[in-house]
């Protein structure tokens, strides 16, 4: 694990993170004294939901706090519990506790203790107030527990989501904490990290831990305090890992865990993958989808709901874990289904933006029709051309390229990759191909974007590309012309601003040691109407003004040095300008 | 950076990742060939926004795409542009084009040239479509970026927002594409990174980049492809960072940088600091708030909306990148500003929820005024005591108690940290000099409550804590007999209920070797009426009996080795009972 970090101090980072919340969501106020994160609005008939731990696990427990979800959260420092004062001073004074309190904290014996001393103390001060632990985590058996049961980890932000809810709906202070029990009866979790997390502000070689996971290994089972999980193992397939995980969840036969109650009331299941703060959001996509794909295979569950997120981390600790909810009736009628409640609108940054439930509803793996255009298919123009001439003049073109490969080539090789040359000449040979195929029609606009595919697909590379813009560039400006026959002024007319958009994708201008260097002059001369000739002079005159032009294009594909050579992408504009005015003349 | 990964095939990475996407949010489809993730239902009379990129930058961009978003998005492989055949499928056959498609893509040579083929190829088709390329990023300035300009980052998906939001609004393909460019004017970025990434597949010591970063280092204006940027320094304090970062984002007298336009017309900005993969939660909160507040303190900036979070990743780099846009008037009329648009809804699980814009035009930074209750004040009950035979009875106990404190200590040096007579010994002074001060009162609850603080206060740890949570409860006990004088049945009903409570906050059973071997049979003793003397005895045999037996809780904070000794607490319960014994019957 990294042991950098932009922050060092435990102390200012814990500080300094909590008063980003108000900044990010101004919903929320901020005790920074007793480091409580709580709503401005406040609802006195509706039951309070407080929870809190240590820091190091953000978006838990802070970003949770909103509308629909925790009136407030109590941070501790980082890994550690917060203080009984603390949470009192969140329960009496922060929140408005007419209706009720429920505290849920995560079965830690600080936080039991701690939330424990301060619900009694609240209770004896004559507050309702209800305490419910939430002990998800299967990662150790019930023969290592013992008596202390089992940890809590993310699946914990699933009571959250669903008891705010109903509280946010007016639900009694019984009903809420009831439904609570409900979820975490039916709740189990399980992780799995390649590494410890490193706490900033301590020393390096402090971490006993650090030594002990070695660079092929992972902690089957850990928890989110660099706990011993299950076992300690050599990193398996990602396969092999989630099935492993899976069985540990919801494996009945398993007398060390088959921890989950009231599985033949599931009337569905809810998914929660979470990152322990430092796997990739790529690589998160990569191990949700095994699980969503194990969960069908093995068990024939296809969850209601799947979350992929970042719901409750260990630093930015290089691991997720699994959660999995199933869901029962909640006994508190329409709209108070656990997943009514898990779709209820929110206004807490930690949670995700809601997925409306008819979407879920009409869930469907079906790839829907093809939606757009026939792709095959380009539209017929008005613009009409003489199919030998146009196939005559494009021959003898690329015939004069074909035959420079060798000197493309060998002023590629010189300032480049040496591929330019071959790239011009498959290139040409397919155009070549196309031409002997008959597939040149009197549409101009349809004959020129064939072509752009043909190049397209034989050049290849940041040239065909180049190319191939320009082709259909053209394409569509003759389309544009709304002329009936293409003359060399249509031709040439189309090109320039071919040209010009070819400048949305390219910066190159002459003088950068480009085609542009030919191609420009080339066009330029076209439009003046001088005459092929003349134009194919010029392009000649742009190509030798590239010898000793040093490339300026500094993060372009065109990246040469200074020699004493043309730049080979302009020889060949040239090449080709002058096989145009050849056939011409004569 | 690690090197370890949970999935190592790039190739297998990117196809189960976006697999995934239809997984968490059903109202998207995959076209898994093409890469392409679309929306299922599409209207055809809206503007269709595509975007897409290499992989590796999770949540951009099959994350954007939903209602309000992005109708599509194309992705490459790892940093690498889809090819023009996966842009052009996406265009013409994964979204209705009939109202015009908006390409939005990055500044980057490959996604540049391939989405403007397929765009070109696809105008060439009769398609109306339009490309904007947003290039955001000033980590390296004009002098050196050239003609190629600058970088896109994570400033993008700012571009995404708005355009959706205008797009789902129904404005025409001509205003989607002109508000895209006045935002792109308007917006900055620069990253900031503690290692080059590592992608997975690639061997660990192929690459150059991560050699030449030292363990020391930062690399100042990082890309998201591992990029050079500013400058690599010595990692500076956090505020000197922001500093030099804000610097290079809004210093008009920058002639190398200075990239803001229109900033004379500028209404309010919009912050956005963006997590590249790797950075805890935690550590992206404190980054936050130092950018907040230096914006404030250096420049009068306070942005109108704050994003924090996970926006546009170089997998799991590292670092961190802040966005700023200027907002301007869009000319768009009401409902139709950019911030507006930025808080329209939407279904795209990459977005994070919206808080509401009354929240924020309500923003403030006054802490709201207490809520709650008075802490100080506990509420009177009905129930009387005497003063001053409460007082004599309970000093009594808490002498034998600190009498015992050397035998305490000594039970406790052998299997615990030694701590135990120490702690009791201070709650026992603390609590004689409340009684000494006359704050025994009539109100039994209150005393009860009263004397709770002062064990809390003054015997901290987890003994503490758990004799704070007996005496809260008692209270709390005492409070709901209704009853109007204090008997020892009274208290002894009491007690059992708050030894029932207490089982809420402890697994501790007698045999467990904690102070409930002695408190438990304590008050089963009072209860059944055999009267004081009885009840210590059984307190005294309750204590013995932890002789040499095994501390079971194994997590729990009553660790300790079998050992021919009693447990301190229970011997602490023992000798407190005796206390109270001695002077009832005296």
């Amino acid at each position: 694990m990294s042991y950098k970090h932009f922050i060092n101090s435990p102390t200012d980072l814990v500080a300094s993170a909590l008063r980003s919340i108000p900044a990010t969501n101004p919903a929320l106020a901020l005790d920074a004294e007793n480091k409580i994160v709580y709503t401005r609005a406040q609802e006195p008939g509706h039951v309070a939901i407080v929870s809190g731990g240590g820091a190091g696990h953000e978006p838990s427990f802070v970003s949770f706090v909103g509308a629909g979800l925790l009136r407030a959260a109590v941070s501790g420092t980082i890994f550690a519990s917060p203080s009984v004062r603390q949470i009192y001073h969140a329960i009496t004074r922060r929140v408005t506790p007419n209706a009720g309190v429920l505290l849920i904290v995560m079965n830690y014996t600080g936080d039991v203790l701690h939330f424990g001393l301060a619900s009694e103390k609240a209770a004896a001060a004559g507050i309702a107030v209800e305490l419910v632990v939430v002990a998800d985590d299967v990662g150790v058996g019930r023969a290592k527990n013992g008596k202390v049961g089992r940890r809590g980890i993310a699946g914990t932000v699933l009571v959250h989501k669903i008891t705010g809810a109903l509280a946010a709906d007016g639900g009694s202070l019984g009903e809420v904490a009831a439904l609570a029990r409900l979820v975490v009866a039916g709740l189990v979790s399980v992780g799995s990290s390649l590494g410890h997390v490193h706490v900033p502000g301590h020393s390096e070689g402090s971490g006993e831990h650090e030594a002990a996971l070695k660079g092929d290994e992972i902690e089957v089972g850990m928890g989110i305090h660099n706990e011993q999980g299950f076992k300690r193992m050599k990193i398996p397939e990602l396969g092999e890992l989630v099935r492993l995980l899976l069985a540990q969840l919801l494996d009945k036969g398993d007398k060390d865990r088959g921890y989950l109650e009231d599985v033949e009331k599931s009337e569905g299941w809810v998914l929660m993958v979470n990152n322990l703060g430092g796997v990739s959001p790529l690589e998160m996509g990569g191990i949700t989808a095994e699980v969503v794909e194990q969960l069908d295979s093995s068990y024939s569950i296809n969850p209601k709901r799947v979350f992929s997120g970042t719901f409750m981390t260990s630093l930015n600790g290089n691991g997720f874990s699994i959660s999995l909810l199933r869901l029962v009736d909640t006994g508190l009628g329409k709209g108070k289904s656990m997943l009514e409640l898990l779709d209820a609108p929110h206004e807490a940054l930690g949670w995700p933006a809601i997925v409306k439930p008819a979407t879920w509803e009409n869930k469907t793996d079906k790839i829907p029709s093809d939606a757009g255009v026939e792709e095959e298919i380009v539209p017929a123009s008005k613009l009409k051309m003489d199919i030998a001439l146009f196939s005559k003049i494009l021959a003898a073109g690329l015939k004069k390229v074909i035959d420079a490969e060798q000197e493309i080539t060998k002023a590629d090789e010189i300032v480049g990759d040496g591929d330019c040359g071959m790239a011009l000449k498959q290139g040409a040979e397919a155009v070549l191909r196309f031409i002997a195929d008959d597939k040149v029609v009197t549409d101009a606009v349809v004959t020129v974007v064939k072509l752009a595919e043909v190049v397209e697909e034989h050049m290849g590379g940041t040239s065909g590309a180049i190319y191939s813009i320009f082709l259909n560039s053209l394409a569509k400006a003759l389309r544009e012309t709304g002329e009936e026959t293409a003359t060399s002024s249509t031709w040439a007319t189309a090109s320039h601003a071919a040209l010009v958009s070819l400048r949305k994708y390219t910066p190159a201008q002459p003088g950068d040691r480009t085609l542009v260097d030919a191609l420009q002059p080339f066009i330029a001369s076209l439009v003046g109407g001088k005459g092929i000739a003349a134009a194919a002079k010029a392009a000649r005159d742009g190509a030798e003004s590239t010898r000793g032009m040093k490339a300026s294009l500094g993060r372009s594909v065109y990246v040469g040095e200074v020699g004493d050579t043309l730049d080979p992408g302009a020889l060949g504009i040239a090449v080709l300008a002058e096989g145009f005015a050849e056939v011409l003349k004569a």
